[in-house]
């Protein structure tokens, strides 16, 4: 029997999380599938944003780095990402970018390997993952090497000329998951560290970084943690390696007394020398507003929510869409992360139509029309309206126009 | 004659530059001299900010990379940045910390000159330019020196074995300015790199680094450019070394085609390959927006009354402060960027009764009480009334008591 809007409505009255939905401002006539690349505006983060600026900044001026507790933001916003990566509050803390975060992490890994030459991805790893590398590597003089082999394999690829394993926990594309406890002991057992970027499973899915025994891991404020346009990224080491990160990114505030002014540099205790410099207040503020929302859901029924919204897509596209030769790009479903891709030969138009319809996903090329799903305000009626819109963009073929072909012939 | 407050009023009625006082927020009843920490708040920085988050992220989401054109604000913003420091447009963007550009910077120069073996800098450069040179040289296996001589000497210390001089143009503490152009030429004559780190004066006084032949250059965002706090730092690289920058630091946003995600990292041409992650757009904002009311501003002008405040404040200090034991701690009046220093052994309690006075400066250890001027929103009475409270401190001995000299002795 066909599934119908009307069955979608009831499943939002049913959803534990769906009062959440309220917490976030959202546009109107816009069903928006994309917080794995941009999280909507929690109304916190607004707020909080705000007073960073009218009350701290133009208020308390110089004053705030105490009144307001600036100094120490990057280690109270990385406690709070610690709760949603198994990890204790000293082992996360909040900085700079992801990719300054990776450059961190793997030059750190490299150095606590000295006799191992290899750091090893995957081909599909997220690009900046493998840039970030290969930049060290040519800055290290290219005693070092990135080896890529494909993900499934990457467990077997380990040997003992392997530094460090780096790999994205949920692939940005496929969606698939890594098991994280598994490939972090095939590390182990060859004496490789493991280094997680957690950017597309942190806030959408369970993730325990200690369970895993994983030694370091980064990851993105602005997708599933929704904390704005290029927030704040942070990084993880475990506690048993702290003392053994010596910072290629010496900056002053990761010195164990900032303000002395000293000559010389000294790491601070702990995760906080990993700080380089003054960190970006009123977006690492933002941040740290979005992040109480988050914690405040409960993660089991956050990955409910996903894989049932992410099951109800893929369902209605063979319902609705059955006819319109999309092919399912996503991961198996016990492997599948917080969104689903379609696959089509004309997808960046099709996008490109839907989009302008208000279903806002988005294009990897060359042929994957990517959904993700954030269970703390999409509803199961938007799925609805999303698979509505394709099939309405197929049925009318709106896609297939001048200016869409034309555009897609540019990008 | 004694100076009076009155006299003071009439200088800022007569002011050129007093009209841009209004454009900036800043508290009741407080005399704010520390725009060489924080800058105050714009009022169009503060309204940029909330509509970057309200507007742009809230309503129009990840469209608003094109919409409200954020993949383009780091080179916007550094373009703006660019005419107050002397360089062309596509020679300065906006990116990270002050501490991560400079680690690119001290990268790319050592790259630049790979059969030299020292970086040249002096003992008082402002720390974090000292521990990124520290880490970076570590993190190279230590075959690289850091030779610091002091400020006065740098320029004739330099030999064929340094391969960058690195300094700030405005030494945080002393405020002496380094003649750019000299040192440059020096640096130049030795076939060394010249860095220069304009924290202190970019934005306070006329920079001209194209006029000195200057290679490299950063600079931070959260000083007298009044980008907010931790504002994101800016970059340059003269236009004839930009092809030989191998950024250290290989980020997606600094690729040639950060959307195709290849696997392979080739870096942008020009400028833009000294971009690393995705940048933090709400704090940027601010910055850009801030920097609109900067680049109205006659540099000149700018730089007559901050010459004038400084005069003004010392003067004062003599009359009204002559018997409480004050030395001069600034630079000579013709190499003073916009900043004094007062000397007293007792500086630290002072600073602070001079602040519960509403009177905002900071201090700097062992001994140093140190002032700064910002042309566009600090008037000539303040100065008289930041003198006035100091003489009130001292007069009732406000600083001599249990709780200040307590707080003094933890510090």
């Amino acid at each position: 029997m066909a599934l119908t809007r009307a069955e979608c409505l009831a499943r939002d009255k049913a959803d534990p999380l769906a009062p959440f939905r309220e917490r976030f401002v959202l546009p109107e006539n816009i069903v928006y599938l994309d917080g794995n690349s941009l999280g909507a505006l929690p109304k916190a983060a607004a707020a909080r944003a705000r007073k960073a600026v009218e009350v701290e900044w133009g208020g308390d001026l110089i004053k705030s780095w105490n009144v307001h507790r600036w100094i120490d933001l990057p280690q109270r916003a990385g406690a709070k990402i610690a709760r949603l990566v198994g990890a204790k509050a000293g082992e996360v803390i909040v900085a700079d970018s992801t990719s300054v975060n990776l450059f961190k992490m793997l030059a750190a890994a490299l150095r606590m390997r000295p006799e191992r030459r290899v750091i090893l991805s995957e081909p599909g790893n997220f690009p900046t993952d493998l840039y970030v590398a290969q930049g060290l590597i040519e800055m290290l003089g290219g005693k070092h090497e990135l080896k890529l082999v494909p993900g499934e394999k990457v467990a077997a690829a380990i040997d003992e000329n392997v530094a460090v394993v780096s790999l994205t926990h949920v692939n940005y594309k496929s969606g698939r998951i890594h098991d994280m406890a598994a490939v972090t002991a095939a590390a182990h057992a060859k004496g490789a560290l493991m280094l997680w970027d957690l950017a597309h499973s942190a806030g959408a899915l369970p993730v325990d970084l200690n369970a895993a025994r994983a030694d370091l891991a980064v990851g993105c404020g602005y997708k599933y943690l929704n904390g704005g346009p290029g927030a704040p990224a942070y990084l993880f080491v475990a506690e048993r390696h702290q003392e053994a990160v010596r910072p290629p990114l010496a900056g002053w505030m990761g010195h164990a007394h900032p303000f002395t002014f000293d000559v010389d540099y000294e790491p601070a205790k702990g995760i906080a020398r990993n700080l380089c410099g003054t960190p970006p207040i009123i977006s690492m503020s933002a941040l740290d507003a979005a992040l109480d929302v988050l914690i405040e859901a409960d993660m089991t029924l956050i990955r409910e929510k996903s894989l049932a919204m992410g099951d109800l897509f893929l369902a209605l596209v063979d319902q609705e869409c059955g006819s319109h030769g999309f092919k399912n790009g996503s991961a198996a479903r016990h492997e599948r992360g917080s969104q689903v891709g379609l696959l089509h030969p004309e997808g960046y138009a099709i996008m490109q139509a839907l989009i302008a319809r208000g279903v806002i996903g988005d294009f990897r090329a060359p042929d994957m029309l990517r959904f993700g799903f954030a269970p703390l305000y999409n509803r199961y009626v938007e799925v609805w309206d999303a698979v509505a819109g394709l099939k309405a963009v197929m049925d009318s073929r709106a896609w297939d126009t001048a200016s869409f072909k034309a555009r897609a012939a540019v990008t």
